[in-house]
């Protein structure tokens, strides 16, 4: 059974499920030469638990995007989540929600091969998820993310992301949540709006601007060619995305995946979707955003010592590379 | 020229060296089928900078440990620590020290090559160092850490390690220094000589117990065989270990690399000396510790947008491993 247990040094949350260790992982299987079972996503395959969301094509045979169960989760519903324990250990069962997006019927690798209209559809499946999660009894926030390649974590090749919903708030977006809600205190306006302006200004770390979004590299990247994506108007919560934002966000990151994988710039990357809390009265503050990790430099012991990161390329450089890139 | 950049969402701070993108890799070279130089940290090789410090063996001819500055740092003394910038971008010139510790004049690639007298010259010469750190202007931090196997972002094979000197306290020793001293604000004892009291006496997690040390399994731990190693008596600052101190560690280190290496449960790591901050007057709270991180999973899009670690492999499990691997 997965459960939580917290560090009594640091506070940090982790996740101990040992289920996960029996999960099939297809890239050392190739390493070891032999693919030895059919894809479990492919169209037809059934060799997923039943969809809990589908999603068609207009016109089209069959679905485009499902969402199923993990079957190795992290997060189980099953059990409420309580923290008990006694001196430093701290533990409660892993309450919660993981699924897997599954977002194409063909064996696609790239979210680049998608059109702009199936990438939306998977935006689409995760509002919709979201929006479900955000009525569960002890869920307060949600985070849709995609490892994309064996450095980036990924265990399986094709096209996918995954949700989970937890009944805690993660430490970044508490800490984010504290910035935006001391702007707010000091009537000051949004720091997202705020950053977008400046770069918007100054463009060199833009890669795209459509009506609703911008597409830049953050002045403080942690990773080379790390890329940015939000709403340029102020939205607290992703789930709350119109129909018209759904289409631009979809050929958007198609876009955005293409420049970043194009001539080989990033093998690997990871993106999640950074949204408001569920449970947090003042949630109004925050302004959900997309962060795009290429996984191109190791984070080694530096990083995971004082979580400043070294980068070697500026963002400035990884912004007129990608600009390049079409 | 390195620089400090700060994210005006979440606060934390980046260092942009372009400077780092020009340093060789012996590991991809290696990948590409040829090495094309000698190893610069060779007894003989004098491709290094001079040594701030060297060590030798009692009755041995030549350097058994020398420290230099890394040719690529990160840090830099030269322009002083300073946040200026305006609106969402705050910079500073990265002050500080980047240093390199090469740990034996012949061409090892493991700690648990050294004898147990070699290893621990490696962390008298960590002591030395940060005591001279110490006394500097403007610096607050010092951690000693070590990169082992390219996985681990290493990019030489000969055994060494790092040292930096910071002007500013890392987020995670902010974290934990908070813990300790709320515990002494509330008159409870050291959070960290009770979690070694208690896995004293459960013993599942522990791996080894010497005189002064413990070194366990953390109960909370975000990675498959992560391994602490603490003063079992009470002490804030790494750098204050005495000669029997620094004996006793150099030859628990090279062991518990060795059981850690042993088997292949681990082909690359880092590891890193959490010691108190020198500028803060309650730093007496602080317990320094030294944790090694394998790495053995990727960090996934989870634990990047989380820093929720999934970790399918219990410490109990892990520990009895270790205690296996003699």
């Amino acid at each position: 059974v997965p459960e939580f247990r917290r560090d009594a040094l640091s506070g940090h949350t982790v996740i101990i499920a040992a289920n996960r260790a029996a999960r099939p992982n297809e890239f050392s299987q190739a390493n070891s030469g032999a693919r030895r079972s059919p894809c479990p996503f492919c169209a037809g395959q059934l060799r997923t638990p039943p969809a809990v969301a589908r999603y068609c094509l207009p016109g089209a045979e069959g679905w485009q995007v499902r969402v199923v169960p993990n079957l190795y989760p992290a997060l189980r519903r099953k059990d409420p989540f309580a923290w008990r324990g006694e001196g430093s250990m701290s533990s409660s069962p892993a309450h919660g929600v993981h699924e897997v997006v599954i977002e194409s019927p063909r064996h696609l690798r790239s979210l680049a091969e998608l059109t702009g209209e199936q990438a939306a559809i998977v935006f689409r499946a995760y509002r919709d998820r979201v929006r479900y999660f955000r009525d569960l009894e002890q869920i307060v926030f949600a985070m849709p993310f995609k490892n994309s390649g064996p450095a980036a974590g990924a265990s399986l090749e094709h096209l996918h992301s995954q949700l989970v919903a937890l009944p805690l708030v993660p430490r970044p977006v508490l800490d984010e949540l504290q910035t935006f809600q001391s702007c707010s205190a000091r009537h000051r306006p949004c720091p997202c709006c705020r950053m977008i302006e400046q770069e918007l200004q100054g463009g060199e770390r833009i890669v795209r601007v459509t009506d609703s979004f911008a597409v830049w590299c953050p002045y403080a990247s942690r990773f080379p060619f790390e890329t940015w994506i939000a709403p340029r108007d102020h939205a607290p919560a992703f789930e709350e995305i119109g129909d018209r934002g759904l289409s631009e966000l979809g050929e958007l990151m198609r876009d955005t995946v293409a420049r970043l994988e194009g001539r080989g710039s990033v093998p690997a990357y990871n993106y999640l979707v950074r949204s408001a809390p569920f449970d947090i009265s003042s949630q109004d503050h925050y302004h959900w955003h997309i962060e795009i990790i290429p996984r191109i430099a190791h984070a080694a012991g530096f990083e995971w010592g004082t979580t400043i990161h070294m980068n070697p390329t500026t963002p400035e450089h990884a912004a007129a590379t990608l600009r390049g890139n079409v």
